[in-house]
């Protein structure tokens, strides 16, 4: 019988970190400053330092990280490092104590998110999926969306801590429900980027201006946070990442996959995997995901005024 | 040698108006409102009564329409509407004044709009091309986007008039620009409609609660004007139409194959045409655009719930 989970209270509960990444970092400090008692581990220990000079304490590898926590949060790259982290042999759920709680944070699979709960379970833990959206500026201000998965006790246990991490928090159902409605999200992002990316296209080359066509289109039916947070940049020229091409090509095969499980055809999203997928060949996977306008410039001959 | 255009003034200035369809009729309204007198010609004449009883007089052509206004308002169906009331054999340009100014509302060519603009200057007259975003409740409410091409003389003329159609009202450049700017905007809206679509589809199929997956992606990074507006009538499966996929499936279109003359390749707009063209011959040309959803779940053999 699996201990219920508590809740989560600062001074009391102690947290465990594995991942400082560009999300990672700023979000665990958020944790650290608001009381919780942390024991942080990523791959390169020199990410950790202003962590440590906080108040957070080094642990060596992922079982060390669990060992003493009340609360694993885990903020990873791949789905496959994800795997490792928690699952492998020196990983979170072999060394976690009896009714501790694992958050995965890393936009990951669906289906491995309902594995990781089932194993949880198994070893008398407990586990959430919680996915965000918002990227470094909303990690950094603590403006997230975090899209939740996992069982209500679990959920509402550790909501102390999602709290300090964002503004629109909302438990989408059982395991892996976060990771899905985080899928709908990026299905969202990469049409409506194309979209913005061929909207700006065309204007170019029907030699309108662009700043003036934005004035017309951005408030409107057309409009879109995408549009009006990347549209200026494109126009400028500014490829530099606030989310990483290669992070969207990732999130895009997972939803396709999953897509694809579910016996759903998305020509939508399977035309935006192939056009990220070819940015990311053009040696675009560490710029921003407005450097589509790069690829799809080039589909036609065109050299992107601005760009390097 | 044409005589400058003059500025238009209530009380003073004739006007003209062909077309009171669902946005013609209540744009023409508020003409007549401020204070422009002003004759009127549409197909169907009983759509014209409202505006007679307002003050407004019948014209049985559209050469009539023109032989006595200082400015010709046009806003029809397709290209081939504007081309025969404006150039055809008892068209506006055959019948207007001497320094008439013809301001074409509709969505249409960018190369029809040079063309009125060049034979509208042989003929001592001016052309402006002023297509609206906004639909019939921006109509009604006279908060229309106004993109307008023209040169910038005429576009002077005639900007009290469309100040009481709209609040967003920005010269794109020359003749066509405001023609190119609107298929800027349909461009936009036809790729970010598929990805609010394929989002919803998805969020179906994997079983989360579609209320609850808006709450948490209408607001960030994900969120559009498609998404906050449409997805909540595509989860009601309500899909009347606020824009008409015919008329979604003309702008496409006339897009492509202006694309096409420019030599560009824009392949999410190449399939936004194929999927609304398939929506269409599905029987939903007079339903609303988000009835995209059925035809994308119909594609994966799944029954919209709530659709009839």
């Amino acid at each position: 019988m699996t201990a219920a989970p508590e809740l989560a209270e600062p001074g009391r509960t102690r947290i465990g970190w594995i991942g400082l990444g560009v999300m990672g970092a700023p979000m665990c400090g958020h944790l650290v400053r608001a009381g919780y008692g942390t024991a942080v581990h990523t791959r390169t220990r020199a990410k950790a330092e202003a962590l440590l000079e906080a108040g957070a304490r080094w642990a060596e590898d992922p079982a060390e990280v669990a060992a003493n926590a009340d609360v694993v949060f885990t903020m990873l790259g791949l789905p496959e490092d994800v795997r490792e982290v928690v699952l492998g042999p020196s990983g979170v759920l072999g060394a976690c104590r009896p009714g501790a709680l694992l958050v995965d944070m890393t936009t990951s699979e669906p289906s491995l998110a309902v594995e990781i709960a089932r194993r949880a379970e198994e070893s008398g833990a407990h586990a959430v999926d919680a996915p965000v959206s918002g990227g470094d500026v909303g990690a950094r201000e603590a403006r997230l969306s975090i899209m939740v998965g996992g069982a209500e006790d679990a959920v509402a246990a550790v909501m102390p801590c999602l709290e300090a991490l964002g503004r629109t928090i909302v438990r989408q159902g059982g395991p892996g429900a976060g990771q899905h409605a985080k899928l709908v999200n990026q299905t969202l992002i990469a049409s409506t980027l194309i979209g913005v990316c061929e909207g700006l296209l065309y204007a170019h080359r029907a030699g309108l201006d662009l700043p003036t066509v934005l004035e017309s289109v951005a408030s409107g039916a057309a409009g879109s946070w995408q549009l009006s947070n990347l549209g200026p940049r494109i126009v400028a020229g500014d490829f530099a990442p606030g989310f990483f091409v290669e992070h969207l090509v990732k999130d895009l095969r997972i939803a396709l996959d999953e897509a694809a499980r579910m016996r759903l055809a998305l020509p939508g999203l399977g035309l935006a995997r192939q056009l990220y997928q070819a940015l990311a060949a053009q040696g675009h996977a560490r710029d921003g995901t407005q450097a589509l306008q790069l690829a799809l410039a080039r589909l036609s001959g065109i050299d992107w005024p601005g760009a390097r």
